[in-house]
């Protein structure tokens, strides 16, 4: 979009999580980012990671205490930035479940098809220790109760056609989440497409009329 | 189900897609399977399946001549599977879109749910070899072509309110591949109630009425 020529820039908070800067990463976890997709986590080493920064073993083990310590920061931000942004998102849809349900689709899209890479790491956290498993679903637990409070409150206002609004949020989110695998290998649409379309796609789900 | 007491043993060819019968691996591809799903591909070396499955490194290659090789095997025997499912139960929705789409997503689902192991190894893919990934790629673009069929029948009948077929097509097919992300760690359904539930929400998806 752009900011209109010759006038200042104005700062619309409400549209903040439809922009897609990328999430600030130490160059250890950027470089551990990089590792875990190429060579995936059991194939990656400490010593692999910090080879790529360019720090020895011992001053990587100063900042993290593990690999599986690397993955779980990367996974930490990761879910805390699109929990942030489904927050936003479902905020500026008011109080119309419709607008609601399309923003927070929206939002979760943009971060898959803008962020495949950060966001392919989900795949991985199966190989979590049975503690680190728990932490981390969840914060994940938090984004799936954006979407069903949206979806059992649209229900229960009548704006949606729902028979199991805990299932129904699941496959929402399994739509979205699967958007990692295709979409660089066959992607000619843009983020923003994909996302406005998948709106459309959760909104038809929901039987929203 | 089970067969009538008494009576001698049908066997209802129509109905086969629903009979979630072992895929047979040989030893070697079973060890695999074990193998890749505890370590990941990265972390899984041909000594270890060898290991596993008590055979020596050299007679490992006599069969199978490298790591690509055996996770090429099993995808290609678990796609196979699931696309020879896809087609009974697309048939034996007859001529009606709801009918097949319905059995479809319940074929697919029902493979998700009773043999998550198999269908976990879909993340794999990213690691195959160029060559190796499109020829993956074309077997399961035959998955695709199945319910992109159905989908896109059912909207030129007008059973189906559908905008645009190729992506809900994709949504469809990504809100079951991301089953086994979660099915295992929350599962209180039976595979059955979470076929029946999907194909439910697979109509709506299309707005079929």
């Amino acid at each position: 979009m752009g900011e209109p020529a010759g006038e200042p820039a104005q700062h619309d908070a409400a549209d903040d999580w439809r922009q897609m800067k990328d999430v600030e990463l130490t160059p250890i976890l950027s470089a551990s980012l990089d590792a875990f997709y190429e060579l995936g986590y059991h194939g990656t080493t400490v010593r692999e990671v910090a080879r790529r920064v360019g720090v020895t073993v011992p001053a990587l083990y100063y900042h993290h205490d593990s690999k599986e310590g690397l993955l779980i920061a990367l996974l930490e931000l990761s879910t805390a930035d699109v929990l942030a942004r489904a927050h936003d998102a479902d905020a500026a849809g008011g109080d119309d479940p419709v607008q609601r349900l399309a923003n927070v689709i929206e939002a979760i899209v943009l971060r898959m098809t803008n962020r495949a890479r950060l966001a392919s790491l989900e795949g991985e956290v199966r190989y979590l220790s049975a503690e680190n498993r728990q932490r981390y679903r969840a914060v994940r637990k938090g984004i799936e109760e954006v979407v069903l409070r949206i979806v059992q409150d649209g229900t229960a206002s009548g704006a949606f056609d729902v028979d199991d609004p805990a299932e129904t949020t699941r496959a929402l989110l399994g739509m979205c989440q699967s958007i990692p695998r295709w979409y660089h290998a066959e992607g000619t649409l843009s983020p923003e497409e994909v996302a406005k379309k998948y709106a459309a796609i959760a909104l038809k789900t929901v039987g929203a009329h």
